[in-house]
């Protein structure tokens, strides 16, 4: 017996600033997918939008391989050897959006829907950081709002809340892309421990601030002393982007996951914002477009069509 | 014209587990102060409780300290050259309940108070950090509640909160004292950057969970990695004392402050937490006592007689 259904997963954006592998946020982009289980060994994969042109539509797609987990998590896959898959990505691929953990999230979704929610959202976050290696991305694609994650011994556990202030994401998306890997080599194995205290006192602050709908601490509240600065280097003009950001009037500016999106923080100068980021990548001579979104607050979800 | 006011200061416990050098939460126990400033040269300094015997009751006394250097911050210290203060100490001295914090802010409220509130509570924070050299025990004396704090180029934030869920603290108090230098030369120059992620992550747990209200979360949100691993040769039997107040039912444990006090948070099983951190003190030869507290919400204020 086929069963079809339609999900949709947001794009997320990780670190959020101080919140090194452990904030992040989901925002008002989209990829659907639209998944149909079949009785029979047969795979059809339809992709539009990002990544359209090379994406691989054969069982090493990354969207199918999370459905086939999840099935065998759940003792499912002899019932449904085979299926059917039509995707339109809209979040941009290996930018810093959470491109991935997107996929991740949405074959888990789709599939678990599809055998009755065998799993619950606890689940799903466990098996997808299984498969991403860490929840910060896949955190919020599933539960949506903001997010703050921790490993313990391998095991995730993710707070999501929504911010009790109004808050747009800018996200500036340079036309080249990094691989998390390369971002994640630039790291050093050790830190000053006053960085390490630089990113607790301000990740803290961030969560107490926009947790109580507090703005007037926000103002030193996204800066980052664990990661970008050894990750600049991999994004040209990058300091002077979130600088540009900020004296344009949004509240804070950082790296997006492991970049090279640049995301910005604010509550209005929205278009003053957006080309101040562009504008100084240009400058840079790096072309990029920005994308102006909202916090999502749902999550991944059945689509209705 | 002689002055007079009498003020009550609460003890703080600092770092509150992940949150090094950051967050604060200011306790019911409290240190009293009676201040009265003269027009003429005199000083009459009165202690009991706490360090009555040992104290210096001269210019050298660090409240009256306080209340000189706000004084002069106000340009008023040439109206008021001399003084009488009673005080009644009820925080210990020297083992990591800010009774250097609680000595400070008293001062300066009390002398702030008797010139009309100069300065605001802000510009007190900014005193007393000054004075301290670091803001985490005096912005919760000052604001009281659960603070976070950070340092801007030396200028202080804090910001205070009380926690959503109700929180019992169990302070032990061993019969030792620690100096905060000698606490702090244990600690390393650098350290592992996955240490200072694990602390980034679990304080941001629990400034979400403790401002939202959700105790299911806080399971693993006071654990730290970033100082209490190099204090603990400072402090027999730290760890042990700490899984004890677990296993007895406390939602987790930590030093306060530099130690040596040692602080579980809970919200039941009081008797068996207390016993369980006495009692696992006493197996390493170390006595103490133990306090039961509740948070603070005022902070420093005017006492009523």
């Amino acid at each position: 017996m086929e069963k079809t259904v339609k999900v949709r997963v947001p794009g997320t954006s990780a670190n959020c600033g101080p919140g090194f592998d452990t904030l992040g946020v989901a925002c008002t982009i989209y990829n659907d997918l639209e998944l149909t289980l079949l009785p029979e060994e047969k795979l059809e994969i339809e992709i539009s939008g990002e990544g359209a042109d090379h994406l691989p539509t054969d069982a090493r797609n990354m969207v199918w391989r999370a459905v086939q987990t999840l099935l065998q998590k759940a003792h499912r896959e002899k019932e449904f050897p085979g299926g059917r898959m039509k995707m339109l990505n809209r979040v941009p691929l290996s930018r810093g959006l959470g491109s991935s953990a997107a996929a991740i999230v949405a074959g888990l979704k789709a599939a678990n829907i599809l055998i009755d929610n065998y799993f619950s959202r606890r689940e799903l976050l466990q098996i997808a950081t299984e498969i991403e290696g860490h929840p910060d991305n896949v955190a919020p694609a599933i539960f949506g709002g903001f997010t703050v994650s921790l490993l313990h011994h391998g095991r995730a556990e993710s707070y999501s809340f929504q911010p009790r202030l109004p808050l747009k994401l800018i996200v500036a998306v340079p036309s080249f892309s990094l691989s998390t890997k390369e971002a994640r080599n630039a790291l050093p194995e050790t830190v000053p421990l006053r960085d390490a205290v630089f990113n607790v006192s301000r990740a803290s602050l961030l969560v107490a601030a926009l947790s109580r709908g507090n703005a007037r601490f926000l103002r030193h509240a996204f800066e980052d002393a664990l990661h970008q600065p050894y990750r600049a280097k991999l994004i040209p003009g990058m300091y002077e982007v979130i600088d540009a950001a900020r004296e344009a009037g949004a509240i804070g500016a950082a790296m997006s996951g492991a970049g090279p999106c640049l995301i910005a923080y604010t509550q209005d100068h929205i278009a003053d914002v957006s080309n101040a980021m562009t504008g100084t990548f240009r400058k840079h001579g790096i072309e990029s477009r920005s994308l102006v979104l909202d916090i999502d607050r749902r999550g991944a979800h059945i689509a209705k069509e």
